[in-house]
């Protein structure tokens, strides 16, 4: 929650971290969008995301699911695919997570939230989790795929050690949230932009890391940074 | 929990992070001071909560209040009302936070934590809370003003960044305890000296920082190392 | 968990945050060890984390316990006797947190997770502890001590400026565990490498520290770019 927040704050989005049933009916409406992670999941927060997703929906705010470590247990499948049938806007997980999804079984591979498959191995995948949810579904990776089933778009911005840095996968899902709030009509846009911006913040920063902590310090302080110019310079986007 | 314990250690208070109604009642009074945090409040939390703020009391501890996002539900309100009605020394919000509390009534517009009021628009407000409640107010924002419902003291330090860095209130509070429980006959003076050397370390931090997240490890690095003639020479306290 | 999770992934191991009972009977015979830390403990933690002590021990799997803040309370100092009760393959504490677990009554001098006792004061009662228990346990401090129960081995490595990093004692055990997931049957040894290793990073890392926050940073970045010569080099243990 903490590199998520600041990842939102820096980007220029006002986070607020929710979880009591008791204030979601009344705090979600207030939201211009919603970030929904199943990171380090127990029973009694499901009742509140689940909630969160359908006050969105009454609302018409656009809301976001990241399916963390979804093939890692039977229940965290179970919980994930729940939540996938709210239908969320965007789903944004690695190539592990968006495969478990797709296939609604376990890994047995599965490391939690390190992904054991590259993006491209489950572009089919998402294509096809896409058609059937009808949500947004994004795989992040070497190369970052958004399809709404039917387009696919590729992103090619980010550095390899952001999987050294907990929470960055989470941290770029929070940022979709706060893009596609803005444009929630374009989902597979904002989505793209968000992966971008995120990657080229990083690779911005990587220029003067010394490693996985000093690059998570640069990414933020990137992001607060990030001038137009940079942003179009840098932003590599295609259709695949 | 993270940046508020990092804030203790680099002010040389050595702070325990204690929520079960087990150890409550046994861990407390060992301590020297109390921070209640209403941050991502969830029913479950609000026992230990009024359990510690009793065993403080009882105990003769001073303990001090942050109502996180107060107006920004019902739940979380009542919550904050009735932990305020068990008096704390010091009750620490921002502008919005403190006007909800005053009028008693959800803000409609509430971001969450991030204030959507000046700090000057809650002056007669949190005044008018100090006289009612018998706690010191403060509101913290470009202006940090402090008042016992008689007094009211301002205090000129920090820098604007601060705001784009999650949990920087949450740790100048648990500084206001440390300060609090040195001097608890002084909790004026003592909140106001924390607020002001947070953000003597803020100001600090500011020259070499270049965004966010390396104004947040220079904030802890300057809090560290600060020394008596740069805090005396840079704090800026006055009477309104 | 945060500073846990990074230290893991810095070293190059793959972390899983995994809490729920739901889950931990699928998800732990997937990993190659266990870390079970009793920092903000609260009773329904216990459960989970006693199911995964069992999981792990029925897997053969090695897992390693942090008594954190162990004689803070009654309810805490319980909760680790019954894990200590269940034969970790590791014990990391610092002196008071082993000195609690040896007399089996709380510290009425606690004051949470930072120490009161120095490393040396709790040798002997590590060497009970370790031939009472079965396990290895390890003091860490100005001095680390590791034996089970025979054998002590001390290391020399880190930085007294690791006590101003909250949970940096917890990322310390989360690396022993990775340290002896790679060679249960050699855990004195392994415990002995992974604080030596950790210390040996805290050495790099303070040579260009401003203070804490900057000293955490450079930890986990040296603690990625550790080179076998610059460990070996410094690495300082031996036989007591």
């Amino acid at each position: 929650m903490d590199l998520m927040a600041n990842t939102l704050l820096s980007a220029g989005a006002s986070p607020a971290m929710i979880h009591s049933v008791e204030e979601i009916p009344e705090f979600t409406p207030k939201a211009l969008g919603v970030c929904i992670n199943a990171g380090t999941l127990t029973p009694d927060w499901l009742p509140g995301m689940k909630l969160a997703a359908q006050v969105a929906n009454q609302s018409k705010k656009p809301w976001v699911l990241d399916p963390v470590a979804a093939g890692g247990s039977s229940f965290r499948l179970k919980a994930c695919l729940e939540l996938l049938a709210l239908k969320p806007s965007v789903v944004r997980g690695n190539g592990s997570e968006i495969l478990a999804l797709f296939k609604g079984c376990v890994d047995l591979n599965s490391k939690g939230a390190d992904s054991v498959h590259g993006s491209s191995d489950a572009v089919d995948a998402a294509k096809s989790l896409a058609q059937q949810s009808g949500s947004v579904v994004a795989i992040s990776g070497a190369v970052d795929y958004i399809t709404d089933g039917d387009r696919v778009v590729c992103v090619h911005n980010g550095v390899p050690m952001l999987q050294k840095i907990t929470a960055s996968g989470c941290s770029v899902t929070a940022l979709i949230a706060a893009f596609v709030a803005v444009d929630p009509s374009h989902a597979v846009e904002a989505t793209a932009s968000a992966l971008a911006i995120f990657g080229v913040a990083s690779e911005v920063g990587m220029d003067m890391a010394r490693g996985p902590a000093s690059l998570r310090t640069l990414l933020i302080d990137s992001l607060y940074g990030l001038d137009e110019a940079t942003a179009l310079g840098r932003v590599r986007i295609n259709r695949l």
